[in-house]
């Protein structure tokens, strides 16, 4: 097939491959949009969508979001994701361009095939069937969540959007983050929450002297060992059924002492902890903070907690989705806490949230791609988790 | 008394105190002489010492030092010092000049009236005395190994001395070294040996990577901690009936990491250890470099031993010394071996040394000052000491 002019022109409704290809022919190249959001605003409209067109950030920073809502009742399912995609590297390394959208056999080929442009096309394709099939008006409703700095900084992209939503009435029920969660295939792995994590700088005052008297001298890194000991020497936990044992690392220490024979007036930590849901920023806030007083009284620790540990199986629509995929693909996925951050901790401050999108494989990589079968198998299972939300 | 103009002219043979004041005239502030050898070496041949003048070292670095004998038997009684001084400051500060060796009242005032000028003519005079109330020839020898450096560098003078010595046959069996020994009064201890020291680097390497991956990495400031923690955790040992117990001090802890999310690649620290004659340098590097391999494969520990500790209270000659302070004061001083460094640890490789000469409270200070009785008494335990020696 050919790598024709980009057109926001009209896309077949419920074909996530033509969706598909006409979102990865943008090149939207966090942070830019190159007219991503628009192509989609209008696919959403032909289909019934109310859509809002959502800048956040001034001059470089400025982004593109949008939210599109088609329906009023309850429930209210949304769908959240970004247009936004990793810079490809050079093009030429790609077997074609990387916003070609060409295909090679029945693979799409293009950045942000898998991450995440596949997600979003076979979404709006199982809306755009679900609302053509229905005999009857839509009982809840459907609404998308798109941002365009899900890449980059995350600042004026989801957690703006959902601002916005809280103030305008529009947060939903349940919200599905469309991201790539299948390492190998597709119904392997919903993701159903995320480690938290929470920095710390710990230092320590002690009293400057000679080595050879540490009777006159008070060493701040005898103390800073002992807490850091302590801190290291037990496990935090042993991990939950959904989550991996929680992680303390000490990543740095410092004294910049350059005298073997002299003992440093303050020795300092820094330290990172990913933790699982059976602690929580105030809780790990405290441990450290008492451990520090029990062996450093000049002691004092400096703490960022960075997200809370979140899980969100508890959401009847995370059974529901479980379900949908089972049926389709006869797998039944693995509810997962693992890998990086995504905006799905940004949702969850707001309403129940499940990650299910295509396979990651190839994401982030040359030659990002998505086979046909795999995007048409997402759509189905998108369609019929709609169908059973909707009841 | 008047502040008289300095005079190497003779001096009353026996006369502590204006042997003193003779040398406390000469401004030798380390590295420089001014003329204190000159003196010194004029009464010891006045009472019969064949005198060496070794000057050690070139232009700058040059040290005047001298060795000074008289006989050629054993036993070889050897009294070791410096006429170094260290700087007086403001001499405004003083109560008279700390060159002018002035009378306030009994008490002789000077930079270097009690460390250690003041100690050195306590030995000339009763040497002196020694020499004369003899009816025979003297059976064993006296000699005095003073050098210019002590309070410097000591690079230039008793280490060279020494070397000189031993090429010329001049070692002698005992050693005692006039440094201000007493914290109060006279009598109180005898320093009879040092801890020993050491300094090292232990260096660990690991294997970078995300915080929130620790799995895939190898965080050598992990290592580290139970490298060091290891090493602190325990003391060395508990003491001995002549030492402190063995000190270890982590000086500096060295990582770098300016990011709390990244596991560095490095950690490195600083340690040094004070040991008593429980331990050597030898079984001490063996200690840390298993300890260093019992944590980290991957790691290395650098060593520089800078002293072996010693304890030479086994020489008979000390007894002798403890007897004579006794019958002369009535305390019977503590044999220690505290405190900061001296000339004694270079000794100590040769032959048997015992430190002990006046009270220090008043050392390195402003108005630093002798009794003219404590000097005098003094002379007298030096002279005792001689005579029990040479039997």
């Amino acid at each position: 097939m050919s790598g024709a002019t980009p057109s926001p022109g009209p896309v077949p409704r419920g074909d996530a491959l033509a969706i598909a290809r006409a979102l990865i022919r943008r090149p939207s190249v966090t942070p830019a949009d190159a007219g991503a959001q628009a192509v989609l605003a209008s696919m959403l409209r032909e289909i019934g969508f109310e859509v809002f067109s959502l800048p956040f950030g001034d001059g470089d920073a400025r982004i593109e979001n949008l939210f599109a809502r088609i329906g009023t009742g309850s429930p209210h399912l949304c769908f959240a994701g970004h247009t936004d995609v990793v810079p490809p590297g050079d093009p030429a390394d790609w077997r074609s361009g990387p916003f070609a959208a060409e295909m090679d056999g029945d693979v799409l080929v293009g950045r942000g095939a898998a991450d995440m442009k596949g997600g979003i096309a076979a979404f709006v394709a199982a809306a755009g069937r679900h609302l053509a099939d229905r005999d009857t008006a839509l009982s809840g409703s459907i609404s998308l969540l798109i941002t365009g700095d899900e890449e980059g900084d995350a600042v004026n992209g989801t957690v703006r959007v959902l601002e916005w939503m809280a103030a305008h009435g529009q947060i939903p029920d349940f919200c599905l983050v469309g991201e790539p969660t299948n390492p190998e295939r597709l119904g392997e792995m919903v993701k159903i929450g995320r480690r938290g994590t929470l920095n710390a700088t710990v230092t320590v005052e002690g009293t400057q002297g000679h080595a050879a008297y540490p009777d006159r001298a008070d060493n701040p890194v005898h103390r800073l060992l002992r807490i850091l000991s302590d801190l290291t020497s037990a496990a935090l936990d042993e991990g939950t059924p959904f989550f991996q044992p929680s992680s303390l690392q000490v990543t740095s220490v410092d004294v910049g002492n350059g005298a073997f024979n002299v003992i440093p007036a303050r020795a300092g930590a820094k330290l990172n902890i990913r933790f699982n849901d059976l602690h929580d920023g105030a809780s790990l806030s405290d441990m450290l903070r008492a451990t520090v007083a029990r062996h450093a009284p000049r002691g004092r620790v400096d703490i960022r907690v960075g997200g809370e540990a979140f899980r969100t199986d508890a959401a009847p629509e995370v059974a529901l989705l479980v379900e949908a995929i089972e049926a389709e693909t006869g797998r039944r996925p693995v509810l997962d806490t693992g890998g990086g951050t995504s905006d799905a901790r940004f949702v969850a401050r707001y309403c129940g949230v499940a990650e299910f999108g295509l396979v990651g494989a190839s994401m982030h990589k040359v030659d990002e791609n998505v086979p046909v079968g795999e995007l048409k198998q997402l759509q189905a299972i998108y369609e019929r988790f709609i169908r059973r939300v909707m009841g």
